[in-house]
């Protein structure tokens, strides 16, 4: 009887599953599925009017998703569900919800639905700087040896701030909750009945590590009286390394999925870290981009190294024995969406049309013909603050080079080329650490859509680009571990070396056009330097 | 008998006259006449090509214009030739041409028809960099003295720049050139049969001052061996002072323009000054900002200081016994034009028109509503580099504080603003100088159509700004020094108190904005500072 896996990824709007062959490695049947609660806006509430940083969803779509994902992939290939070894799980992070001791979401009890806080916090809500701020405050106070793994600074999308916002917007929510938890987490828990937390999610999102566990309740009593006894009761201590099994489907889950009671469960992992073995990325040196609305630039080591400026560093963060690193740029796709949206004028819009292109190509096109500081333009690729190396929010998008001949393209070829000054910048910062980087590969969905922008990837970091060749990285990888967590390989090396991408596109760079870039590289890096060490950009922002 | 005078205002495509009468001060009428060569193309020659920085123009078109609209307002006031007491004519400037002895363009000659540099040079062709920086050097290498009351750097804009440029490319038009001379000097010639050079021009933009006159041969032939012996060849040393006459019409100018033979011709004067005496500025102190795709910033004292980054400033150069002092932005209206060309969506185009509104005011209405610093937005008002106070045009257009939920018309609003604080940084530099500015105008066409753009000078000055209510300024000016050369009044004071506008509109400061915008205003300074003092902006330029 042939054995399968199944992968399911979920993401910021909908989650995929994949259902993998493990004899041959072989993708045989894919299902997509919307949220249909998206992210929740104004309309969601009566009389609440959320900020423009909140984004909350609601769990009850992740149930539904992996109810219809799994069905579907079961159908589609026609096997049993006694053929499926396992499934694993990767999701955004820090994607949390508060829950009552038994898993239900207080967003489903009555008197909880129309409050905000009682709801699933997106990873991009930011919401929570003020708290994060105080967090990051109260460390370098008391000297918390865990800050400088983190860049020296906390984030308002980690867990904790977002839960201290919940003490401090909603007190009522705060002591209602049981639990406080990755969202990936509770699925499991809700597939499982078993309350157990990711030692990726933890140890990147929840100040956690494999040996000093989380901040002390010394340290958590500073930052505010009533977070004091939060270890042990609203934050489960039973923390599970990646590449295990996190429990076996129960009568619940099996009921709603069509999937066997018994079937292990991996434990998820961080949809971006997911990638790595998805791409065959189970040794150190090899860096992936994960190229998105955001990019993340995860690498492994076998030393442990203080990185400065990075968002994380966890020892089995992805693969057991190596050292997770991750750093990141938090705007990306964003900029270029931004742009489309709201800066191309009617005259090329109609151009478009005519031709019968998106507007995305048409200007795609027209900032490829553009030869290397032609326009005399550069950007800064700030336009949601900036992670690595400054991990500094207030920081903006900036456009420097206009002149009355200035063309839109121009523009849209400066800020794509911004984001490849910023992902040198991170690299940069590795070897300089340290943290050697000999090989670079990009996934995510621009990294294949967008052959212009790897192009310019390439030429400006002067080295190859290797794009892997899956549409569902994400997916594959959690299938890697599910097939591990299932007991058909012994180790993710094994599952790797036959469900991992080999087929991957090479961009190569041009050295003429990198020659170039690094005279701009040069400028970007004073350019942010300046703005980075003085608070221009946020003394800007009069309200 | 009734007398009158007429004011001609050259402009960069078409020319105006207005017929005034002497008595009242009241506009009769007035004409216009649009060049019909515009700016020179490719088109115009052939197998030619123009840079993007070349700006040629045909001089027939100011024969042309000078006949129609001084016959139409004659026509149109019906009173007869012998009414018109004088005429006197402003000009844009520097804006030169070559000429044989007898004032004939090399240009109407068959042989230098195709050749581009046979033509005028408008004030706005600046294709005669290298030459700019040549003569700049070479000065700073002498100590030449007249270096200082230029801002230390001469422009490419300006005449000797612009013949050297002509030495360089077409050693033809060179030699056969006879007079090289502003195109206003070179009309009052035709129409007079005298060939003199207003002080106005001469001290402006072609080096001379009354107490040294031009820089010496000495000077000349180290900057170029073939420009040892221009001085009194090729530029005429005759130059006369502003507020005078400058000749009378002979028989060949009666013929083509209607007037009498003997009528008086003012010494003409560059445009952007005429507007001050047109607003009645004939003292010290009253700041006249005219503003346009670029701004003027003209002020007079009783002192003679010096003043760094300014670009100019001469004795008698408006008002006799006055030292007039010129400063100015390379780009205001022009930046607007580009945003709302280059930058605006298809979305905003649409409701537009819709709302039946041009986009111009469409977006001005948007930009109208959000409140200082809301955006988080700042510009630099760069876009054709920088006139005052750096004298660079490597400088460019800047955006700082772009976010994913960036509009249009934050940006728009910001590039608005930027070109205030531009003006801010004007008059803080005259006043640390000694040149006390005590009270502020504002004239040209975008003063006067722009309501939310003065507010926003009021606000950011923190002072009132009174705008011109003629909306001929350029005009007006000239038929006061008219007035003055015809005999009618003894002097420009005289002539002002009955000419000049009496009527103005005036935006008052309000307080709570003008205090945002102190604290805007030094982070603009600074970043400011932080480009002028490296050459990053420069330096990405590749080609």
């Amino acid at each position: 009887m042939k054995k399968y896996s199944i992968g399911i990824d979920y993401g910021t709007l909908s989650a995929r599953a994949l259902l993998i062959d493990l004899e041959t490695g072989k993708e045989i049947a894919e299902s997509d599925f919307v949220y249909p609660h998206a992210v929740m806006t104004d309309a969601d509430f009566t009389g609440i009017r959320l900020l423009k940083t909140d984004a909350f969803q609601n769990p009850q779509d992740y149930l539904d998703a992996f109810s219809n994902t799994v069905k579907s992939v079961l159908k589609q290939s026609e096997i049993t569900p006694e053929q499926v070894v396992g499934v694993g799980i990767d999701f955004t992070s820090c994607t949390v919800l508060p829950t009552k001791a038994d898993g239900t979401p207080l967003c489903f009890l009555e008197p909880f639905k129309n409050e905000p806080q009682s709801y699933v916090k997106l990873w991009k809500h930011h919401s929570a700087e003020s708290e994060a701020e105080a967090i990051t405050e109260a460390a370098q106070q008391l000297g918390e040896a865990w800050l400088e793994s983190y860049g020296g600074k906390v984030s308002s999308e980690w867990l904790f701030p977002k839960l201290l916002e919940t003490l401090h917007k909603s007190p009522a929510v705060f002591n209602e909750c049981d639990c406080f938890l990755e969202a990936a987490d509770w699925l499991v828990w809700q597939l499982t009945g078993e309350e157990v937390r990711s030692s990726c999610m933890a140890g990147y999102k929840a100040l956690w590590s494999k040996e000093m566990g989380y901040p002390s309740s010394a340290f958590w009593s500073k930052v505010d009286a009533g977070f004091g006894d939060i270890i042990g009761t609203k934050i489960s201590e039973k923390v599970l390394p990646t590449g295990t099994k996190a429990g076996t489907i129960n009568r619940r889950g099996a009921e709603f999925s069509g999937l066997c009671v018994g079937t292990p469960i991996a434990v998820p992992i961080i949809d971006a870290h997911s990638a790595l073995p998805a791409a065959g990325i189970v040794d150190s040196g090899r860096l992936m981009i994960i190229a998105g609305t955001s990019s993340c630039h995860i690498v492994m080591s076998r030393e442990d190294k203080e990185v400065k400026g990075i968002c994380g560093r966890v020892q089995d963060g992805i693969i057991p024995g190596l050292v997770a690193y991750e750093a990141g740029q938090a705007c990306v796709g964003d900029s270029f969406d931004w742009f489309v949206k709201n800066c191309v004028p009617a005259s090329y819009t109609e151009e478009a049309k005519i031709k019968g292109q998106n507007i995305f190509d048409y200007i795609t096109q027209k900032a490829e013909k553009l030869s290397v500081g032609e326009s005399g333009i550069l950007a800064l690729d700030w336009w949601n603050g900036n992670r690595t190396p400054y991990a500094n929010y207030d920081l903006t998008g900036t456009i420097i080079g206009l002149n009355v001949r200035t063309k839109p393209e121009e523009i849209f070829r400066a800020i794509i080329e911004s984001t490849a000054f910023g992902t040198k910048a991170i690299i940069d910062l590795y070897n300089q650490n340290g943290v050697t980087i000999s090989e670079i590969q990009a996934a995510g969905g621009i990294s294949q859509k967008n052959a212009f922008m790897m192009q310019v990837y390439a030429d400006v970091l002067g080295c190859p680009v290797k794009i892997a060749a899956s549409t569902q990285a994400g997916a594959k990888g959690s299938a890697i571990f599910a097939s591990v967590a299932g007991g058909y390989f012994d180790n993710v090396f094994d599952a790797a070396l036959v469900i991992a991408d080999k087929s991957v596109k090479t961009y190569y760079p041009n050295e003429e056009n990198h020659k170039k870039y690094q005279l701009l590289y040069k400028e970007y890096r004073k350019t942010c330097e300046f703005f980075a060490d003085n608070d221009i950009m946020k003394n800007i922002k009069l309200q």
